[in-house]
């Protein structure tokens, strides 16, 4: 995208292997791109959880092979988690490991619950102290505080005092619990690798590690796995489920198979959609790497304008990049890009991308394309304006940063100097990802589109509050 | 001494200073000696607290001084911790600051609980999760289910719940309370500087900083420092203070005045002591350094043979020391220490230390000292054998490894080839401590020598869950 | 590429400019694919030189910005090196800084002289010592020793010593003095920035820092900067040139144009000719990303088969990612590439890549995409079998490892059991570059393919010494 | 001290042992004192040097056992570097490896040569590029120019074309080689352990891994260690031995035997003639630890003023310290040294160290030492004042930082605040070292108190060169 989203969080587990920290190292690996600040994962052998967590990326945080024989046993789970402000961040890390009255339990967490604060109060008020600043750590205080007998029950009613967005998997010194919403926000997939049950937040962790997909945890569902097997649960009332259709539109991986549809697949037929709505006249369709390139080969196959790879990522960019301070100007998005000369000279060029955030990165990326000698540049973007936060796990960038929320198309169109501009509507998308429409609601959730918000959340006085717009 | 006791811990608070994490970083660094393994600065600015901790000395942990600009405030609390085995184990690192209905709060904590364990079952049955394995996280969860309006009557009724050693400072937003237990057994003193008030282990972290040494925290006292000043308060019953001697043995650092005392001057007058209860025909009189130095001093002085430096310690030692592990031979106290040989040869030696644990570095080192040319080697310890374990706080060496819990002085002597060991004895050292004799019970805890314990603790059945004995 | 070339080596220099090494370390950072084992700065104040290097990617090397303050003055030379086995390989960064005679110099080399051992064996029979295992050091020696008065005869009196490949860039406390050898195997250009100049490998560094690319240095030229501004020199006999097609097909970046040509359109027209001589029936063009994908984009054009990203890259793949040693399976080619799917499934695939190594790791990928459901695959490979090392500069892989040196293509497609395989002709290859073929030479060094050598080496009776096949 | 010097250097060689680099390790890990920046060991086995340097502690250079997997073979020698100025020294590590017509050859020095520059000049004339700033390397390259056949001759010749001081060891593919300058400035002895050879600058290293002392490495002897066991040689004209007796005031370890006495015994001699010199009614003697503790046991016994401690050492104190730089206050000599109140208060109070470098230190020391209520303090120095500089191979501070070189010592005492200074008398240290006084010559080489050179050097225009005084 013209610019990055902060990503969020990935979840792995894997019950009854012999490898399962090294496999659950791999599938985090497999889901790094859904969180780079942290990652951790916790082992069980039987008899006690232990864990390894820290600050960056999975294979930093994983480097020696001693921390691998501290983490025994055949049941595992693990996290990554997306990047914040803010420095000595460790306490946050997941997956959260704590003590109560059963014994030992850690938990992994995709996904934000929209009452978390509420219930948060509500139980300090009882008595209870906050260590992290985590919704997660909330569902751990329900659940030890619940007087059911069985795990299965106590998760049921931590979850049922919650609302919001949630992907977990638990793990206790003998048994796997993974759940998802009733509305079922974020990914979540089972599989299946030599007789052990996987579960992870997309199928592209199973396909690395040569496990098996068996298919989605279900909106609403809850897997209980334990020595004798798999289990499946739907302890919550029913809802229309409310997929994130951000996730086929971003964060997802596009080799991943997630609600159904591999997201390349989605993301290409976005990108004739888009040609379908918003035609030109043009020489090429150059996406933005790599995060526009499905969109682009769609369009450039709807529209008959050749694609090329008109614009050279660096592959060395990473979060270590950091310009000198004393320079006196600044490189920005050209330590990324660079655009090729020859392709581009004397051409009318489509760009292709999935998002504008502020708009001054697509402005630069426009200059410098004109500067390399298009002719003309018409930008085309494979989802509607997002003007709306998202209070289900997305860290989005507050409505200041956000040009669509203040500005027209047209209005964006001039500051960013392209010669034409077009979104996709919010109906082509519908019709692009494929989600049946059931009684008038869509089957996606689209609210940073529409501000059609598929679960209530608090007025808060403060919006800052909410850390989003 | 002869082997190493693992440490306890330090802490030092700050009150009112534009400098306060800075000046809680160089008393910690003073207060090092308390704890290697961990240590944290919580600050607080009149509305947040926040914090920094992390594995490791105090110079590296604080080593960038970014670290400083985000721990902003007039207001600081920090703790040094003991060694323990094990081995990614941030998450125990105080202070611990947690949030609660009344706002965050930060503990760091010197001592042991003996019902911890008790008081946690009886948390968790009632809901309570537990995300580390100190007893510091009871006091916090006790705290928080108080329902009492002001922070003193809470910290008062949760400490009424809990029994043990603790030498404690609490950090809100806008108030710093310093508790020492009623039995005294840790130091805890108070100080000022540039109108800040300070609280510290030692008067040694008050002598770095140049602040002045007002007296030191009562047991049983409780002192609360606002905006407004300094308030006392006594809120629990009252007992016999029983400080913990072991600090004027070992742990508390020489130039310290601690229980109203100069260290220094103690060991010095145990050294004298011993010279009274085991004097030898001798030619010099050798510490194990540096902690023997000034019970060696004292021997000599009362004894009249001359005080040498017969053995040289390596100051590069440091906990990054590792053997080569393809050795074929392994080289030990080596490493620290080595004898003087022209000093040595050819004559009788004391060698003084105060303690013996194993047996087996005491061995090593006659020795070592045979093998430089000593005619005879003669074993002085400061201090009466090691048979029982501390529940107070020191973290003793089990009683497996203590050679003084199953073998008779004279054993022992015979093991470690000293040609005659005196041990001082238990009156002897109460009377060199100088602390009065009141109604028959000593001034001083000598629970490890005496098995004398002040304070009654559970008996639990499986020795072992203790990590002592 | 299926398997991975070591990379080679890229340099920069820049004379005349407040930020001189700033901009150094940008341009090194655009270069960064030239070479990630280790890199170097060395600056220069107009008075002295001086020097920053460490093993490691540019990005962490020059990680604090203090590093910038001790690389003061407006001229500077910096260096990226390839990957080498063996560990403390930090006596072997560049640039190469000496003091001799006349002062300091340092030096950045990409190349390889084919007669370095023999001129190292001559100047240590005359007394000269070593310390880097450096074909550059050579260059640095006959320098010294020369006693000409002025800088470019004493560059020439080496330079005319040495045989092979070299692209160097020297710097004094005053002058700059970038060589290209007579052959001009490994590229190197020219550029200009706020009137400062800049020599670099390729122009994709002009582009970063917003230089204007002048020309390209050319074949035997010398060009010496300073004060007065620049001046160009002719000092070797002349020959044909030879520059490096590999450079064309692999090493350099696709935005960057070198030998007059802009290099993705050179590959693009290396897959139209693939395409024309090795058509096959199928559904979809899949490149190896991402060196592939420009001759599949032409592939696919010529052919007017569809392209897709069939197959998808884990960007968080580095150096850094260790495969769990206790694990039974490898994972290899998996942690870096996974197939989409609905993509490929029940699809006749055409894969491109830009050359075959060993094979096993086409074989994988192979595995790969028939597992993902594809019907048939057919591999195209942008290049003839490469069968002949290189001696100037590319650090191919030794012959043993090279399939195509002891395989026919029919016996490699059997191997990697592709459907069909076609490799590019050399025909085919020349022509697609566009190079003039002069007097029957072609204009590029196609050695190792054609084993046709442009420099001659002296025969080593032992192969392995050269470190090549 | 009071101040402290810069170290030099120091060396280790072990000849024929299975554990060669293991055991340099642990000497150099002895010879720490000696020099605190980088380390390096090279080890050879038979066929080829390998080398592993760093900047840093042996501890922390060496810390991954994989190191030593790298360092193969029985033989190796190590080195240990004294700090200086300047960040990036890496290439200044020793030892030296280099390659030349005879092989490989590595070498360890602790010393400095007068003439390094000038040799050095006539090299570059006539072709030699050189990579250090070491004067080692003038010895490699003269090395290499010898058309001598046998090693010992080319060494030999090497070295009779420089002055000054070397205590070398050279390691080739099957020999080592240590010489000794013909003034024998610095030490070196040979040891034996399990029948294999060993050179060190002190006999501390031999203690530490338990060989035996053998002798002395005489001033002017050339040691020659190969499978055939050990050759002595004198190939240099016979001079006057003048060994460095600031190695006996400060910079050897206590426990070392050089120069044919035990430095412990020597200090403590300084000790008791420093009493008889300067006596005072005093009621303490206190050292400045750890430097000064074996003079002030001298000047105690033979004064009859008791010895004590007066005066804690913080033992964390290291290179990592950093005092926050925010800070309003320096702290300085107050995070390494701390009185003992109790000791001193309303005493008499001797100091004793072993030198004045600013004078700055000794003033805050003297401060604190009244702070602490001392009524009266007198300065001992164990030694004279130091007013010129060593050529020699210690680094010692420049002349415009050093107060005895242009203050009297009445005005240094009023500078520093004493209540009376005096120092050792040239004639009373030697005496107290009892060399013996040959021909008017002194044993010892006191140029640094007395001005007379042993060694003439080169007049140089520019004093600063020398960055010494």
């Amino acid at each position: 995208m013209f610019d990055k989203f902060n990503d969020e969080c990935g979840v792995f587990g894997i019950y009854g292997h012999p490898e399962a920290a090294n496999l659950t190292y791999l599938g985090l690996y497999a889901l790094q791109h859904r969180g780079q600040e942290s990652c951790g994962i916790v082992s069980s052998d039987g008899a006690r959880l232990r864990a390894h967590k820290g600050m960056g990326l999975v294979a930093d945080v994983f480097k020696q092979d001693s921390i691998f024989e501290s983490l025994p046993g055949s049941n595992a789970i693990g996290h990554v988690r997306y990047s914040t402000a803010g420095g000595n961040d460790f306490k946050n890390c997941q997956p959260i490991l704590v003590d109560y009255h059963r014994g030992s339990i850690a938990v992994a967490h995709n996904g934000n619950l929209v009452n978390a604060q509420e219930v948060r109060n509500d139980l300090e008020r009882k008595g209870s102290i906050f260590s992290t600043v985590a919704d997660t750590e909330v569902i751990m205080h329900l659940l030890a505080r619940s007087e059911c007998d069985s795990l299965t029950e106590r998760v049921t009613m931590a979850l049922n005092q919650v609302k919001g967005a949630y992907s977990l998997i638990f793990l206790t010194e003998t048994r796997m619990l993974a759940v998802r919403d009733p509305n079922g926000f974020r990914p979540l997939v089972l599989g299946k690798l030599d007789g052990a049950y996987i579960v992870a937040s997309e199928t592209c962790a199973l396909d690395l590690i040569e496990a098996q997909f068996i298919r989605e945890i279900e909106p609403g569902e809850m897997i209980l796995i334990d020595k004798t097997g798999l289990q499946s649960f739907r302890p919550f009332e029913q809802t229309q489920p409310s997929p994130c259709i951000f996730e086929h539109i971003y964060f997802a991986r596009p080799d991943s198979t997630i609600f159904g549809q591999q997201v390349y697949q989605v993301r290409k037929d976005f990108g004739r959609q888009l040609a379908r709505e918003h035609p030109v006249e043009a020489d090429l369709v150059v996406p933005i790497p790599d995060s526009g390139v499905p969109a682009a080969i769609g369009y450039a196959e709807e529209s008959g304008i050749p694609f090329q790879l008109g614009l050279i990522r660096n592959h060395y960019v990473g979060r270590t990049f950091i310009e000198p301070q004393q320079s006196i100007r600044h490189f920005g998005v050209k330590i990324k890009l660079n655009p090729v000369r020859e392709i581009i000279e004397g051409k009318r060029v489509v760009v292709i991308d999935d998002s504008i955030v502020r708009g001054t990165t697509a402005r630069k990326i426009i200059k410098m394309i004109r500067n390399a000698g298009a002719k003309e540049v018409h930008v085309r973007i494979s989802c509607p304006p997002t003007s709306y936060p998202c209070f289900y796990g997305i860290d989005t960038p507050t409505r200041k940063e956000l040009i669509s929320s203040s500005h027209t198309v047209e209005e964006i169109n001039r500051y960013i100097t392209s010669d034409t501009l077009g979104y996709l509507s919010l109906e082509g998308m519908h019709a692009a990802a494929g989600a049946p429409i059931i009684d008038g609601r869509k089957g996606y959730c689209d609210a940073c589109f529409s501000g059609s918000y598929p679960v209530r959340f608090p007025r808060l006085k403060d919006d800052s509050q909410l850390g989003l717009f």
